[in-house]
Formats: structure tokens, sequence, C-alpha cells
């Protein structure tokens, strides 16, 4: 039979993955080689715990110890590599694979902050963290301005998951209990912004390309 | 009567606040939504400390262990979003803010890394860091060159500072003298780069877009 | 008379220069001013040991304890900013002491990493972090994708000498001999992949341009 802490190894295993299938997969798209991308993928599954251990002092981090977080790396960087396309076609599972890999990696990495005495506040900012960190180091490595800010209430559902794991954690619950609960949220959110469109407000800007002050260098 | 140290928090919070208002600003500029703004705003508003104090091995960071650096960010983030033509118009005093920020910033920085047991120019060095990070971070987060090393002498006025309050110390100084003198410089330094349009010399480039050699990925 | 030590410290001392000259001739070609030279040399030249050296919680990190490598990033972009077309000259002997910087860096790195008490596995990869760290760090300033994710065998001729480190280290080899045959392994990888052109495979895309999907922001 298996155990709790394994059962959370193996899902934290799994988002992983996940993660690591979502870099390749953009890795595939900007052709890199194959190199490229399994080291695409080890950045977009670890580098949101990677660099939630550093801040709070977990060294070396979980995902340089333990090796197979590695491993489902490198086996998620060479499936994509060979079969990109099998795996572009199944973008619909995918979406709901990430949306549970966020879901996980959001609740893990709160707990983990709490265990590490961080304030209630500060731990669901590192989960959330945990959650959209891969993402935004894969975009940020491919020159792109990460998806994680613009889409779907992407960060925003990892907030949410932690803030309850920091809320059950604060009335006392059983930690399960709240895991469970803050996934479920996590993922549910996902599911509808991707199915309904939902999208939070962007600021209000009639006149015509604002942005041009921001983006061009000085002369 | 607020004390010394009481003071130097505020106007430490002061900076975050300035620096978090430049970073939802750019992130307004590029159309990220609500979410992306407020991230944004504390990514520009913290990461050059958290930056620093991960190097100097201050973990966890002071902007993970003292709240009032996220709700201050928060409180940038909202006030652009909602304001941000009001804030857009601010823009002189926005500046005149963010030199501010910088010449706390290196400051700051540079006493904590003293105090941290670096020698004095790496403290120098980390005193920048402290001031430019958060420009750096926040600009690689939106996929450009940092404004931070293009203009107007930022890095430098921010190195001055620091480099102020490095020489002070070893003379022994009393540390509150070095800090208002290098604040002082830096400020003064920056504005005066703004007002005349003070650059620092590129190198010499007559032939045709040299940069093409560099930029192109290989085919 | 020079003994093992210092050798290897001048050999460090060496790569941390030739890096230095390339983060400051990618920043000469995209018109950065003297000081984003000097930072953009440091970066290049450090930022691949501090990355390695936060993750095995040795801090803190040898480039920031140790000033001679700041020294040393100076130097080299100063060089760059003045005479950068005679740098631009020495393109072919440049690729070859940037050759040999990576063989350095991958090695020792992995040494590193093992003393810290890193698994061969880990330990392999932080060495071929520490080769290609600078390089990742200097292109995501400079906003593109890393030329080290895609150019000629960079990151494999890293690996390749970081798992000859590890591989000797676990035969009980004097870690001398490994290092050498590590670091001479990298070289020949990388001046061979250079001479013939040789490159990773990509993945297969007969599409007409399939990245779109993912490099547009969603509108």
């Amino acid at each position: 039979m298996i155990d709790v802490r394994s059962f959370i190894h193996l899902l934290d295993l799994a988002g992983t993955f996940v993660f690591a299938l979502s870099g390749a997969m953009a890795a595939v798209g900007r052709r890199l080689d194959i190199f490229g991308v399994v080291l695409l993928a080890f950045v977009a599954g670890s580098c949101g715990g990677i660099t939630r251990d550093v801040l709070i002092g977990a060294i070396p981090p979980a995902s340089l110890r333990d090796e197979r977080y590695l491993l489902v790396s490198i086996l998620a960087g060479i499936i994509v590599f060979l079969f990109h396309r099998g795996v572009d076609r199944l973008r619909t599972p995918m979406l709901l694979f990430d949306a549970g890999g966020l879901s996980l990696f959001a609740v893990a990495g709160t707990e983990r902050a709490i265990n590490h005495g961080l304030s209630p506040l500060m731990a669901a900012m590192l989960g959330m963290l945990t959650g959209i960190g891969g993402g935004l180091a894969r975009d940020v490595l491919l020159a792109e301005i990460p998806q994680v800010l613009r889409s779907d209430l992407y960060a925003l559902a990892a907030l949410a998951a932690a803030a309850i794991v920091v809320i059950g954690h604060s009335l006392e619950l059983s930690s399960g209990v709240s895991a469970v609960v803050g996934a479920a949220t996590c993922f549910a959110l996902r599911v509808m912004a991707i199915s309904y469109h939902w999208q939070l407000p962007t600021a209000l800007q009639p006149e015509p390309e604002p942005e041009r002050k921001d983006s061009k260098p000085e002369p």
C-alpha cells in the first residue's frame, strides 16, 4: 500500500513532469536542439521549487538533492523532442495536467514555506511563486514576456490555492484537508478560466499605442 | 518622536513604493492584467534587496520577512492600475522619487553588506546591485534590455553612493554622515544627468549595423 | 615555483577574463555605455559561479569574496570598450579561449559541487551550469534567447567535462587526472564542433512556421 507521503511525492513528480513537457514544447517551438529542449524541460519543471528553496534557505534545493526530478525532466524533454506533434495534439489534456501541476506546486510550496517559519502572507506568496516560477524562467530564457503574467488567471489560481492552505493552517485544520481544498480550487479556477476565457482586467488605454513610451530605448 | 531606525525604515519603504510604481507603470504599458501589474510592482520594488540578501546569506530576505514591503508594493500596483494616466502625468516628480529610491537603496544595501562582513569593494558592488536590481528584474520579465544598463548614469549614480558609504566606513566616519553624503551625491548625479542629458560614452561604431554579428541566431 | 592550487586559481581567473570579454563584446554590440559594458563583462564572467555557489550554499559566492574576479572583469570590459574592433578581429583565438574557459569552469564547478556533498549526477549538472551560466545571464540581460542553448554543442561539451570529473571521482582516480581529461574532452568537443559545424538535431518541423503558436501573446 502507498502512504500519504509517497502519494504527495508522486504528485509532485507528476507536476514536475507536466511542467517539463510545457518547457520542452516551448523549446521545440523556438527550434532549440535536443539539449536545449531537455534543459528547458528541467528549467520549467524545477525553477519554481528551486527559487523557493533558495529564498527560504532550504539549500541545496530539493530538485538538486533528489535526482528523480531531473530524470523526470529529461524524460519529458525526450518525449516531446521525439513526439512533439503527438504531444501538441494533446493540448487539452496537457492544459488539464498543467492545471494539476500548478495546483499541486502551489499547495506544496506553501506548506514548505510555512514549515520553514515564514509568515502566512509570505508563505502564500512563496506558494504562488513555486507554481509560476518554472513558467517565468522558461519564458525569460526564450526572451518572451511570461505567459503566466498574462493568461487566464494563472497566477491568481495559484495564489488562491496558497491562500486556502495558509488560512487552513491558521485555523488549525488538518493540513490534508486544506491541501485538497486549495488544490481543487486552483484546478477549478484554472479550468473554468480556460473554458470561459476569463481574464482579469487590464488598465484602460484609449490612446493609440501608449506602450511605446516604455519599450523604446532612448536615442 | 521618531527615532533614526524608524526613519531609515520609512525611507526604505518609500523607496520600495517608488520603485514599485515604476514596475507597475511598465506593466500597464505592456498591457498586463491587474495581477501582473501588482506582481511587477513587487518585483521592481523588492528584487534588488532580495538578490542582495540571497548573496550575502541573509535568508529569508528582508522583503519576505517584513510584510510591509509587500503591502506597499500591492498599494503601488493598485494605484497605478487605477490612475495610471494621472501617475504618468507625474513623470517629473516620479523621476525625483526614483532618484531618491535609488540613493536610499544603494546606501542601505551597502551598509547591510558591510555588516555581513563583505569587503569594501564587494559591499559597494552589492549596494549598487540593491539599487539597480529591481529595475533589472522588471525589464528582464518584460523581455527588454534593462533601462538601468542604458540610461543617464543610473547605475553609476548608485555606485557613487555605495562607494562613499564604503569610504566613510573605512575612514571610520559616522555611518549617518557617509549615508547622507552618499545618498545626496547619488541623488544630485541622477537629477543632473536627467536635466542635462548626461550620458556615459558608448564604444565607437562607424561601421553600419555592427551588432548584427551578435544578435542573429545561427542559421 | 607555482603550486597546483595557484595554477588552478590562475586558470579560473583566465576563464573569467575570457567570458568577461564575451559579455563586453555583446554589450558593445547592443550599444550599452561603458558602465553597461563593464557590468555585462562581470555578469558573463561570474554569474555561472555565483549561481552555483548560491545553489550549493557557499555564501557569499567566491566571486564576491575574492576581488580579483571583479578586477579581471573590469579589465576585460575596459579593453573591449577601447579596442573592440581589435578584439573582434581576434574572433578565432577568442573562440579558443572561450572553449578553454568553458572547460575549466565545468571542471572546477563540478569539483566544487562534489566537495559540497552533492550527488554525482547533480554535481555534473552544477558543473555544466557553472560553464554556461554566465552566457545565459548575459543573453537574458540583452533580451535574447541564450546562444549557449543553441550553438555547437556548447552545453553538451560542458556536461561531458563535468561527467568525466564525476566518473573519475567515483572511480577514485586522482582528481588532477580526471580534471585534465575532462577539460581536454570539453575543449576538443567544442573546437571540433566549431570547425566542422557540428550541431545537435532539432525536432522535425515540416509545417510552415509552427512556432507561432507559442511565441504570439494571446490577443
